[in-house]
């Protein structure tokens, strides 16, 4: 084959009409960003993320949530509960995030997330204006009576260690964008308020559109 | 608060409308997968890859592009070229590509991944029926020429060691589902013969729909 019928043996380069970001954000009609759930085990972190991610979906929005359910035994699971693997957990997840939102996603992430550094480390790699730090302000005691996997029970008979609230330190948020607390609102009502909360910065269309099937 | 007033108290979990794989890649109107490119550097992975993103967006469809601009600085950054850190490397893109064709999406990668073993982890990890796996035969005399990043010269000098094609080996796929060369098509033609490919094997929708703006 002659080369000079097929230039790209000498250009293999070829980013004329490169999708980007804002191609991507524009085709959902929305702007991505990581909604970051934080608090206390049974707090309602997965609960009202899992709602949240109902609401959006319900509204045309593309979105994905990450959980221990999918990162833990897939992406992460060669990592401990050490504090260095602690740390690589989430700055993996952070990382991973800020992909999803580079592909214009919504993303929900629900992980206890105890520590300010680390919550700062996610913040500064996905970007200030792309984070939503949901601060779920449950109280411990409620949460330990939901007890959902029995983990404060065996954290308070001494079967687990270094359990958050109990002999492991929560860092409460100190700016985060929004506060929720399962104990005296609804799950209909949290999800609202996030909701709501992604309408009036711009995260949602004002002008919604709908798919229409084209025969 | 009364907990007669708040069942959630009593119990977190709600998954009554749960948004699920299928009602992500509906809503996507596409079935979501896993397109990855292998073969050696130079041979066209990043811009065959790069062109049939445009064509599906074109189309309408949601993509998303991992390649080592996107993925050695980020979430692998921790790894380096080692052959421990070399299958790292691509369990993680294997396991992250697992939750981009969860969320609904059309992942394109673009990495040389030189062994049957890795291409196969990662196979076996998205699953037979959602790995497209496309061999980049253009030739290394080719490649060689082309040397886009300067890499061959160094590799031929010894600058650097074990680079694939010339002291390190590359393993060519033995049934992949798509094989390309670009040393004798255009990029135009390669970038189709996957649309067609994807079109007849059902990943992409039969009957086409539009977005059309509600005022």
């Amino acid at each position: 084959m002659n080369t000079i019928d097929n230039p790209i043996i000498d250009d293999i380069v070829w980013h004329e009409h490169e999708v980007n970001k804002a191609a991507r954000s524009a085709q959902k009609s929305q702007t991505p960003c990581l909604i970051w759930f934080t608090g206390l085990s049974g707090s309602g972190k997965s609960t009202i993320a899992g709602a949240v991610e109902q609401k959006l979906f319900a509204l045309g929005q593309h979105t994905y949530l990450l959980d221990g359910d999918n990162v833990r035994h897939g992406l992460n699971k060669d990592l401990g509960f050490s504090d260095a693997d602690r740390v690589e957990n989430i700055r993996r997840i952070g990382e991973m995030s800020k992909l999803f939102v580079d592909a214009g996603m919504i993303v929900l992430s629900a992980f206890i997330s105890p520590f300010r550094t680390e919550r700062r480390m996610v913040r500064d790699l996905v970007g200030e204006m792309e984070f939503v730090e949901v601060y779920m302000g449950t109280p411990l005691s409620t949460c330990e009576k939901r007890d959902p996997k029995g983990l404060y029970q065996k954290a308070r008979s001494g079967e687990i260690k270094n359990f958050t609230g109990i002999d492991s330190e929560y860092e409460i948020p100190e700016n985060p964008e929004v506060v929720l607390d399962t104990s005296t609102m609804s799950i209909e009502d949290c999800a609202d308020a996030i909701i709501s909360y992604l309408k009036e910065k711009g995260y949602l269309p004002a002008v919604k559109t709908a798919l229409i099937e084209v025969i």
